[in-house]
């Protein structure tokens, strides 16, 4: 029996993606081998790596300006390899400041040049609970790019509308909430996404950009870590993460049968509703630290009155088959990540859980 | 139906260890989920994490002096990764020049510092047919260590004796025959080798290195790029490609199973003799081109008499369900990649069509 997984990530994927899998795991389309055993070379590969790119480049309307990169490493790689690739020794890039993810992206560019604080909402805890508003951003015309962090995991807030950068290339960390909704991808310059919140499993890393940025980047580098080299490669100057893409693939066309980025959107703003429902509902015993125009639809960060009560409330929420809900050791609580395999009907369970929890011990 | 699968890599993985992630790929271990999706902080994957790393350091005996890292990145992000953590500007590394591979390496060094061949056996037809002898060896004892690639997976020559480098750090990428056979890893500092070949799915990269080696790497790079990072962190700094690392759990379980590394060495010498012996015994009809001393276990190129002949060759072999045969675009010919994973039987089935086929056209 499969529980409901609300992980942060690497986090749940779609059924179908998975039972496809499966399926061809010995076979894959009657060629006698696994997809992993198949040269990334030949044409039974190649075929699900183009149609990774083609289902996302439609899912998202990715236009004729951007492409599409599959790499490896993680954000946590991207972090340095954004600066080593667009920022000079002496030029200075801005950073907008909401969580922890944003703060280790900031110390990694301070190896390659100047990157400065645009924007933070950092409070005196360190934590942060919201995202700065337009008019707090202190932004530099002459930044090499602007990064942000679209989602933040740990701490549950998210950008709902992307700042106004001006002539400024913009640059995103959406790990954790690409795919979301559908989004307009010309206002990026560069987006980087590992693959095990909404696309796959952990060791793939996405990358959407736009060709004339990747064409400013440094050649004084590594060839490897030139963006350049993967894309005049299609993303195969090396053995790319095969099985990883070709599970994105098997997640991209349950998005498409599902109705596409529209319909993606519908079911995650009825999961928010349904569960900051719940919390504000039961204000009195669920508290939401973050701040309701900066609230995440896909992690949801709240407390209850003690710390024995959220150590209880995971417990039970195991008992009922519902996992993956202690709040990350940063923040504390609970936190419940709702990616795009979770369904309504998964939250439904848990807001019924959490108001029978309050009626228990509240 | 299955296919011989010949690969250079991705390559063919022992059938028990895809039939295991087949069977527990919806639901690992009872516990409702994919491993795929399960938290890398979670027990149950760490589990499986240290179950790799114990299967391979009793596999390998390796010493408590070393240790094992799970990256990404395979091994062209070494190529870059290695010299920029060991090599500084100004200082020397040894490079030994073997083959497409080695010469990868050494463009990425040039990055960093000032890396010397010490060693080559370039031909001027561009090609490489053996390895050099230690008598060829021009080392220079200040190096920051010597570099060599021990199986030219292109070319099909391999380092069957590794050289005597004295007290500098010998560091080798062992991508396409780590695992062959015992290895005695004291006598090196840092070993890489990306998992497509012997060990697993293309997506992760083992590392198996010298405490006091990697605690010698620079500390002005970014953390991500620090060895020293990911070993503090046990491989778990951030998200680990975690199927992948499954995947080379159950390939190393297989391993055991069969009875170890002197086991797969017998059964990898067994395929060598048969195959270089149905070269040998039709010299006149197939030429391999590497020189004996330097024949690879793992991959063996050779050529018939005619590209005509090369490509029915490919041809009649496939519809006889033994596929990967065709060469590298830079070596020509044919070549058969027997990894760990291809059986004894499987190789007198390629043997048998090779005699066959001399009598055929021949």
């Amino acid at each position: 029996m499969r529980v409901i997984n609300f992980n942060a990530g690497p986090a749940g994927l779609p059924l179908p993606a998975l039972e496809q899998a499966r399926d061809e795991l010995l076979d894959f389309h009657g060629t006698g081998m696994s997809i992993m055993e198949h040269s990334h070379r030949g044409k039974d590969y190649e075929g699900v790596h183009d149609e990774a790119i083609a289902l996302l480049t439609e899912l998202l309307g990715i236009p004729s300006t951007h492409e599409v990169l599959f790499l490896t490493g993680g954000a946590s790689q991207q972090f340095a390899q954004v600066p080593m690739n667009f920022l000079s020794p002496g030029a200075s890039a801005d950073y907008l400041m909401t969580g922890v993810w944003s703060e280790k992206a900031l110390d990694e560019a301070k190896f390659f040049g100047t990157p400065r604080v645009a924007a933070t909402t950092v409070q005196a805890d360190k934590r942060y609970q919201r995202v700065p508003k337009q008019s707090e951003l202190q932004l530099d015309p002459r930044a090499a790019y602007v990064h942000l962090t679209s989602n933040n995991t740990i701490f549950g807030s998210q950008w709902h509308t992307f700042p106004d950068v001006g002539s400024v290339p913009l640059v995103a960390d959406m790990s954790s909430d690409f795919l979301w909704r559908p989004t307009d991808v010309s206002r990026f310059a560069f987006i980087y996404a590992g693959a095990q919140k909404n696309l796959g499993p952990s060791g793939v890393t996405l990358i959407i950009a736009a060709k004339d940025f990747l064409a400013k980047g440094r050649k004084d580098i590594p060839k490897y870590f030139r963006y350049t080299t993967h894309s005049e490669n299609h993303s195969l100057y090396n053995t790319p993460p095969t099985l990883a893409i070709y599970l994105v693939r098997n997640v991209l066309a349950w998005a498409k049968e599902l109705g596409g980025l529209p319909a993606l959107e519908q079911r995650n703003r009825e999961k928010a509703d349904l569960l900051y429902g719940a919390i504000d509902r039961n204000a009195g015993f669920y508290r939401a630290p973050v701040e309701r125009e900066s609230r995440s639809v896909m992690n949801v960060v709240f407390h209850l009155p003690t710390e024995e009560l959220d150590a209880a409330f995971v417990a039970q929420a195991k008992q009922a088959q519902m996992v993956g809900l202690k709040g990350h050791r940063t923040a504390g609580g609970i936190r419940v990540s709702m990616y795009n395999a979770v369904s309504p009907q998964d939250v439904k369970t848990l807001t019924s859980f959490m108001d029978h929890f309050v009626k228990m011990h509240g």
